[in-house]
């Protein structure tokens, strides 16, 4: 057990709010669920996401760890209210997909113990109403120490993970997101190409594979603008890789060797 | 109702056996199933997808309606051989999934009246233990008649397709062969480059939307060689364009203008 008797969840979508639903499901503390809108801490409420629910980020300060689960670009700005108003010691975390820039400005935090982390398992939907107390189970939970990490804090942060019946993984923050970049981020926009550069009649014509293939391009475009913002050089870099090997790939097609163009088989 | 009261289907694996399963259950003819491999007679016979079943292809004569269902390289030359022992005026169709090679060399044959044709359905599997019934139902059934095509073949295949439960849809031979450059084989290809391209360890912490966005790679290489091979020109087409649309979506994200970059949504 990671020892919390109270976790803060701040920021109550599809997240904070699986994450709520599960701590709850097994057990593991009392989730105090906090989000600005008022409408969401009702329905979080209703699911069952939460023990009590608050608007105010100041409410965080009964958690032995906070959670904060917004939107990336809001992710510093909340986190640095939570912690003025924390348990001196708490842990707290966040949830946001790129780690690099965040954690840089969060590790200095103080009175609270901060672990950067990366709760990877989502769903076709959002917010509060997507959320789903069997959408974490078996999935990666990426951890992102640095230097200056407490590692009583890690150690929270890695039993709550697997508590969670999560896999815990340790990655410094620029390994994460360069591996994002390449699993998540680069998917992104080669799905957005495929589905949207695509001939309609070939899309009507297409079948379960196209349709699998193009998924992810129906990711929330605002969530993944700002993701790919703070996460550009490596989703650069990731692109450049692909596009190199697509043009190997076609050259080895106009020559006729097609064996070799499907080398990886 | 097609008319056919016997209907040979030349080669029992994933599509072939499907469509003999699907006529079978749903009563539409008697089924001559036709494969030069024993195991797989008998196992077509085990899973009902033929009435009876035989070695040779001389073994067409008594069907109205022939289905040459072969790995495509093998195509042209059995539906010659199935014609030099079809009926007078049997309708010979073929289910390679490119065209525009397959209608020129065989829209001249004698005896038959031949309609090309593309049931595009599918599953992970392959052959006679992959093909299902239910496969076919609601998928699009391509016929790309040409000129010579006789207007009562057609609609023949047409009756065919639909008694099928499938969504008959007609394109020229050039126009299919582009369509599924886009819909089929460039999706093919980038999910080879990115899920063999991309770092193991990106692999491992990567979610469900990478898999789906690479479940196509676990195609059968042999048979996509073949298929590349003779599209290879709708295919580099296809390839440039995607990769074009790369390249502007890689400069915006480079000029940090992200929303340009995933303009499409």
């Amino acid at each position: 057990m990671s020892g919390a008797r109270r976790i803060a969840i701040v920021g109550l979508g599809l997240i904070g709010g699986s994450l709520g639903l599960r701590i709850r499901e097994l057990g593991l503390a009392r989730v105090i669920g906090i989000d600005t809108d008022a409408a969401v801490t009702k329905r979080a409420q209703e699911r069952g996401a939460a023990d009590e629910t608050y608007l105010d980020v100041d409410r965080v300060g009964d958690a032995e760890v906070i959670v904060v689960a917004v939107p990336p670009e809001h992710t510093v700005a909340v986190a640095r209210e939570a912690a003025a108003h924390a348990l001196a010691g708490a842990v707290l975390t966040d949830v946001a997909s790129v780690k690099a820039p965040i954690v840089t400005q969060l590790s200095g935090l103080d009175r609270v113990r901060y672990v950067g982390g990366h709760p990877m398992f989502g769903s076709e939907g959002r917010g509060i109403d997507a959320a789903g107390a069997a959408l974490p189970a078996g999935h990666p939970y990426i951890l992102t120490p640095v230097a200056s990490t407490p590692h009583d804090a890690l150690n929270t942060m890695l039993m709550l993970a697997q508590d969670l019946g999560m896999r815990p993984v340790l990655l410094t923050p620029d390994e994460h997101d360069r591996l994002v970049a390449e699993a998540s981020h680069l998917p992104y926009l080669l799905a957005l190409l495929l589905n949207f550069g695509t001939d309609p009649q070939a899309r009507d014509i297409a079948g379960p594979a196209f349709r699998d293939a193009t998924r992810v391009a129906g990711t929330p475009p605002d969530l993944m603008v700002e993701i790919l913002r703070l996460n550009r050089v490596h989703v650069l870099a990731a692109v450049d890789h692909f596009s190199e090997g697509l043009a190997q790939m076609r050259e080895a097609l106009a020559r006729g060797h097609i064996r070799q163009a499907v080398r990886f088989r």
